[in-house]
């Protein structure tokens, strides 16, 4: 259950300066974002007249300028860190917090912190970059971070040594679950020093799998180039008696990008993702669909999702391990799949030709399309107007189609993911005609 | 203001027949979509609450699959058409609606009419199209529409005339406005004789100019190839002294594409749209500006929307024309803004290279993205479900992220334009550094 | 060395009939191909002089339409088979030969053979398809083949019969090196039973290692491809500390594609092809070239061809397996390498991060490039010319920018390699500033 | 007739430095270019034989690295200069010119002038750029020209103050046929002044109308560039009723894009340049042909170079005018089609729709393509290797495959063409189906 105490926002104080923005912009010319700006949690009919009780529903605070702002632009010091893998629009993120800093509030001083967390513990030695709009202005075309990244959390408390060295009051945290949770901490720190410094993130997630982010940065173009890989998996499959292409797909917990991109390409007979469970072996199984399906059809294309189907290539005897961000290392179920419907085939005597292509580092690799673009844009702007009001420890995410503050512990309570039983896995159902079960 | 009656959906009568779709798919697999499930109209909290009057607040119906059907599909005999301009995505559109009839719910006949509404009408000659799954399934992979296309409506009872003579009971029409107030007379006259057949709408425009849809299909896609050309109007701006590129996109009335495209591009300096008044001449006009930019900087990048300014370049006493589907022939804005700046620099004795670009019909014709690729897909889908329920004179939409039932009065009732005191212009202004206004 | 005896080509007879080109074109349209057109084989001043004995120069046949043709093309039964591995074009060669055949020259019957050679041997069962103008329309908008392709060669004597079963009198053969030889087999099979049935060529390697093709049909939009994936290394290089992006590319015995992509790419710091021997450890070997890289620049990209530093990991105890076309199965050196690079830095305490690209498949699966899409037009066009002509056992060449009659023998005696000591290796040490040997 | 003494390339004295060139690469490891190396000028065996009199037939210098070279690299100071319109490739030239003066010879200045030859006139007041491999390190990922450029010459004695006043002595030139002749004066006015400046060009003509440029840099980016319009085009034409996609291309006296972009994107079905003489009016004319082909066809696609049918839309009453290049200003072509095939089926009552795409600009500033990418770098790296070795009034040219040296009064002597006897026309005419003439 979430309650209204769940969606606030914290902030380091009342906003006591005019905003520059407003200034620039005049009292009318645009629509300030007030008190009473809020987004429902649940827009559904049902959902507000069962809370006819007079009780406020819980509800987003709205992002966008404020007429008011809490710090005083000039003496803003702001900081920039990027964490995690690569993702499409990592750089137009940063372009887009530097640029409005520096144009629409004329923030002084911006900091870019080198590969991750690293860049904010002293020892490891990587000097941070100074960012104007001159340096970020053509960073956009290229995919990655200018920042570089790494994965994993540091030290909080080496963290806020290096934050009151540079006398940094404004942090802008660019990454994932791991990323927030990090934050965090680093809030904890900071508080525990009872120093006025914000924290602000922008989601990065290309498994579109954090809560309260009807989309994240970077889906689309995952996606769009996922399609061009899958159209070169259904060529060769095409190309061969019997050709089977397999692609496997970012998504570790949530299988997003794949359903999206079998839906956007139309040549995938089969989507396997970690929230519906399928059978390997049986009637009911894959092998045997497959079988059925070359029988037929002489060819098929296969997307897996990486978490997908982990319950067949893992053994209870041999605990998994984690990674440097704490995420839990997956078998490569891609391989797998190719050398079990292999030996499938051959067991059963029957000529196939499978292609394996798994395209991760060039998809996550991309420069951001338009509307990615547009869209980093806009979660950048709104992440310099929260954090000039003085909110911290929270993220923008976007609910019902708008911006909207989200408090960091909102955002990592629970994963985002595809439910079975709604309307995205039954469009990919109906869209490649597989069956729920393989039966 | 909306009321409940509003957003009321008219059908042919109860679902009489269990819907294969469920059928196939299992009680519990996926949530049907119930009476209940509407989506606020408003969902700002401030909205409920004012309307704690215990009055229901006005909702949309759901789109979706419901567990019993209006139609027995076996006895459906569907129809398509599209008119109006070409916008990506409409192929898309066409292949969904036939696959998921043919594929879902096993309509037997489906029909696709050539030429937009003349198709209807016997006196035209247009023969239609068989459609089934074999005929519609590569033809996403091309831009513009395998049914043709045509501008304005027809005489409504000439086109129940050849409903009625092919035994067509479900009709989907994709269009836009002037496409949907033709529906609304075919309507008219299929109740005056007192016959059952359904007119569910697909709504198009490439402008995203329809109320009650978040984003239009092709929408995308249109902007996205809109970007490439503003690359190329740059590269021209910048390879010469005081080098001005001017490019007119689409937008007859509402500026999305001209503010999107610049949004992405992170290459435009000023961006005039029919929303936003924007002097010519004087201090605070356009050329002015362009004058200091130019001397500041050197090149200036310019996207006008072909409906952005038309008050400067109509008279009064020159009524305007209007084309076949009844829109106002708009004058050129375009030329009549590169005659107007080459004119002024050389009466200010500045040498100046203005390039002009009118990309408008290679725009039309691209394929659709991924993203619309998804998106008319589900759009397609959610079409097929609604009208298999018994729906009539109403269309899919898209409200706060959900795909929704709009009465077709409803989607026509105004439009859809850029509100130059909210985020969307912000966020250009900030983004392009253009003043409010030019002074 | 060559003689002109080498570069004669083989017809099936004298040249009987008008030609239905020249009869649709007029005499004087176009230039016809005489007996005097040739190209010579080394066009340096050098090599004329040298050869000033009096002696003709070898010299190749032109390609191109004759004014007379050997067969009655209303009597001429055509066949097409492709082999071997994906490549880009080849959906484009089909549609030129069969367009060509039928509108050119009126041909009535054109048959498409199944899945390679397999599709000329009965009892793999796979029915010819028949081919028209209508049928291949659209094909060269996706990649791959129509037909289907598979490896190696098949029984000759086999493969007649189908020949005679069908009446085919001209095959053509779409293929490489080892297709080739296979259709050299075949000639020879024909000749026995003195049948007359002509086989012409069309070359087709993605690795462009075939003799006097210049270029070889494919070849620009492989390495077009490339380019994108090794952008994607970059950025994934660029985005950590010591990040290396290493990426593995076609070229079994010959690094024309990894040295082509590299120069189109600008973003390559070393590329190794099979024609330059490298050492691996050591001070001259890679890995302490790659560490002095990392220490100056902080990221390295890498750019392998398959057959590149097979010595480093084979021994000589295992002897080489070869394929179903004959070809030696090289080891995986793009594995190799991602392991002994990682172990080295491991070894070294030195955090480096490696990122491994494979992208064969889909590098293979691409559709063709405007340009090649040209290129591919010209080949099957004067496939047919040569065809009608009476020529056999000819492929279509290009040598010095015009297209050539080469005789199969000529093509399959060596393969074309990346010189060490000439232009392209140059501009590529150049392009990377990588060391003619790593010290 | 060319003469062995056309071909001959004027030099500034003997080369009397050893190359830092083959001093890095070492004697053996490239074989560097010597005297006899030259390519022939004719290599059909016909040719030679006819010139078997023992006289040495013409022949062009091969391009490439020299063992010696005349400027001492230390004391070059070179100067870059981009003229005339854009096309795709010049920031690859720039970019290869600086990178091999630089990293391959070390040379230590190198200025850009900009906006072509008025950069190096003092009173325009333009101060040339310095130059550098870091400030070109990514220029190729755009279109146009960091340089900046402009249209027609200056006086050449004003420039040489400039190449004096700055000590250059090593200029080279990029541009097309006008900026040779302005190259050639003002290697006339450096000869008057007894100077050792050495003037090299890279030819620029996205027409590829230059003679001894097998294919001009750029030329196959413009066209692929031209496909994508031309497939909207047809997008448009085959939505509507007797739909015509009429597009303008590039080719004022040369048809070579028209030709290339309509064999590549196999949609075009006339196909109009100006080699070739086509009627208008009457039975045997455009309008004729293209009302039969909307009868058996429903629609079609005209691609019309801009300097075709000039006799159309001309009158000898009013004289053509020039630009600043010296061009004579073209009517414009696509207009008054465009025009004239909308009064003719008006005129006849058939209600046609004409879509009309002029992409000039558009197609002028992509990126070069990665086979152009390639093909640039190979341009100015011989370039660079010509002007170190001394060579003047010349440009690297491309013969039969080979780089070569061209003289630039055999440059300008006469414009390539399409020939419409020979091959290129003949494909065309086979694609299109379009008759020899409109009868």
């Amino acid at each position: 259950m979430v309650t209204p105490a769940d969606l606030a926002i914290k902030d380091l104080g009342p906003c006591r300066h005019p905003s520059p923005v407003a200034e620039k912009l005049g009292e009318k010319a645009t629509v300030y974002v007030g008190e009473a700006d809020k987004v429902l949690f649940d827009d559904r009919l049902s959902a507000v007249l069962a809370d006819a009780s007079g009780a406020r529903p819980p509800a987003f605070e709205l992002a966008g300028p404020r007429n008011r702002v809490f710090w005083d632009p000039k003496e803003v010091r702001a900081g920039i860190v990027t964490c995690g893998g690569l993702c499409p629009g990592v750089n137009n993120v940063i372009r887009g917090l530097v640029l409005t800093m520096a144009q629409s509030y004329g923030v002084p001083e911006i900091f870019g912190f080198r590969y991750g967390y690293e860049g904010l513990v002293a020892r490891f030695g990587h000097a941070p970059m100074r960012l104007d709009p001159r340096s970020v202005e053509e960073i956009h075309r290229m995919g990655g971070t200018v920042l570089g990244t790494s994965r994993g959390n540091q030290d909080p408390h080496q963290m806020v040594d290096t934050l009151e060295a540079l006398g940094i009051n404004v942090l802008f945290v660019v990454g994932g679950d791991g990323t927030i949770r990090g934050a965090m901490s680093l809030v904890r720190a900071i508080e525990e020093r009872r120093l006025s410094i914000g924290v602000v993130g922008v989601p990065k997630t290309i498994d579109n799998d954090i809560k309260f982010i009807d989309r994240s940065f970077g889906f689309e173009s995952a996606f769009a180039a996922a399609v061009d890989v899958i159209r070169s998996a259904h060529v060769e499959a095409s190309g061969a008696k019997n050709g089977i292409g397999l692609v496997k797909l970012m998504g570790r917990h949530s299988g997003f990008i794949a359903c999206a991109a079998a839906l956007a390409s139309a040549d995938v007979d089969v989507v396997l993702i970690p929230e519906v469970h399928a059978e390997l072996d049986g009637p009911c199984g894959l092998l045997a669909h497959l079988e059925r399906r070359l029988a037929r059809h002489g060819n098929a294309v296969i997307v897996v999702a990486e978490g997908a189907m982990q319950e067949h290539c893992t053994s209870s005897a041999e605990p998994m391990a984690t990674d440097l961000s704490g995420n839990l290392k997956l078998k490569d179920i891609g391989l797998f799949l190719r050398d079990r419907i292999n030996a499938h085939f051959r067991a059963r005597g029957v000529e196939a030709t499978l292609k394996y292509l798994d395209p991760s580092y060039h998809i996550r690799s991309v420069p951001a399309s338009p509307s990615d673009s547009v869209y980093c844009w806009n979660m950048a702007r709104n992440a310099v107007h929260a954090a000039m009001a003085g909110n911290t420890e929270m993220l923008i995410g976007r609910w019902h189609g708008r911006f909207v503050h989200v408090p960091m512990p909102m955002a990592v309570r629970m994963r985002k993911q595809v439910d079975p039983t709604d309307d995205l896995w039954m469009a990919v159902v109906e869209a490649t005609g597989q069956p729920l079960s393989f039966c």
